[in-house]
């Protein structure tokens, strides 16, 4: 990639027919490249939704067949992919990890994060998750490199954690994509607050492609996946939809907002 | 103050004549007060707004004149007072520190701030401002005891630094105060997102009273001064004038809000 490409997020509804999804995933990433997406995101969970106790039985070794499927469709489309996120089996345990990978051009995977953060959240009359139940944390941040650019990782929940997103700006991340499946119940009052402001404050383009309506979760996603600039400005958004949504990435750009507020630089509470 | 309290912020514009500045301020916490405000904030450097060159004329010891008669106001009130900001005069250099100074209900001194991260920028066409040529950096975190409840204090590009907002919360803070003077050309896409992914990411009360207008400094500030509740809810915003907003508080809110999304307890990237 040079100093100015094309990157594109994927916005879709998540059932538990994984080859109903791929297919969807497929073609709307298909789109993506069509229209001239170098990096191409898909939302967190995108291959399979379904009920808590079926997760086992759906997680997949990485590589395995939803990753080579994947894997395939960068290559065939010369992109790079950032897979969302799969159900990642783990050995001795039922539990999974929730991994996201990314592909380059020519199919090889270049590098999986496993999100850190699980969302065990129980809000009156809206949403009750436990992640935990089914789900294993991972523990290492994770920092693709697409051509020469850093691309920091995160996943949904998150979000939440500052110290995360200041861990990949201090990994040299210019992007982070952050596949998500972000709930309605929260999304509404959250979502755009804290995407934002993870951009500004880490001066970042900030790629979040989000699930939208019901799935086979039974969870109502909040969609409005998003492409934010380093200064803040909502460059791309999508409705409550199947979509893609596409923004020009400018790393020029990226370096003078830097410099005229350089505030990565004035970072004294550390460690 | 029990579990529910009023609190109120000051927006106001500030030139170079302390005593207008004092007489202007004097006014609109008296008037807070009268409704019904237990904790009053007023905005960064809400005495006195000059040129970089008069700063250190201005400057006063702490205690001193202004500090003295802020202490005496929120006596004569019985309110716990938030002073803004001060320039606070330091030995042997002519820069100053940038303090905040809480008094509480009998105008005893409780804390004092001094900001952190100065504001050291150059937006083209826009705003050019290097704070660190007449102020000095504070290095203390710094929690004022209202009552039983831990206010947390910041001013203004404090904003910026997410980890200094971990540090306050760290320290329990319920409340944030965060006196300011956010200018208009970095405000109007920074401010709000920013000052409501504070309060979400730490389930915090946030009071952000801004300067507006165009004061002694020269530069243009954005005003919007803002109260924002634990859930990112904006409670209450000033417009473009002087003006005084209030909310109310409510710990208990607080705690729910806290246990139905316990992000606080999920952190584990520390140190």
């Amino acid at each position: 990639m040079s100093n100015r490409f094309t990157v594109a997020a994927v916005q879709l509804r998540v059932g538990n027919d994984k080859s109903a999804n791929l297919a969807v995933a497929e073609r709307l990433v298909g789109e993506a490249a069509a229209r001239g997406a170098r990096l191409v995101s898909l939302p967190e969970l995108f291959s399979w939704g379904g009920r808590r106790e079926e997760e086992a039985a759906a997680a997949e070794t990485i590589p395995g067949p939803t990753s080579d499927r994947v894997a395939e469709l960068a290559a065939g489309l010369g992109i790079y992919l950032v897979a969302g996120s799969i159900l990642e089996r783990a050995d001795g345990t039922t539990k999974a990890w929730n991994t996201c990978c990314v592909f380059d051009p020519s199919g090889k995977s270049i590098a999986t994060y496993r999100k850190i953060h699980l969302f065990d959240v129980a809000i009156a009359d809206r949403v009750a998750v436990r992640e935990s139940d089914t789900r294993l944390a991972g523990d290492r941040v994770e920092v693709a490199i697409c051509d020469r650019t850093e691309v920091g990782l995160a996943i949904c929940y998150d979000l939440r954690f500052p110290e995360l997103f200041r861990r990949l700006v201090d990994r040299d991340a210019k992007l982070i994509c952050m596949p998500s499946a972000f709930t309605m119940a929260t999304g509404a009052v959250h979502w755009e607050s804290l995407v934002r402001a993870r951009a500004i404050e880490n001066q970042v383009y900030l790629i979040a492609p989000n699930q939208y309506g019901r799935g086979g979760s039974g969870v109502l996603n909040y969609g409005n996946s998003m492409i934010v600039d380093p200064w803040g400005t909502v460059l791309a958004r999508c409705g409550d939809g199947d979509g893609v949504i596409f923004a020009d990435i400018d790393l020029d750009y990226l370096t003078r907002v830097r410099q005229e507020i350089p505030c990565l630089e004035h970072r004294v509470l550390r460690g």
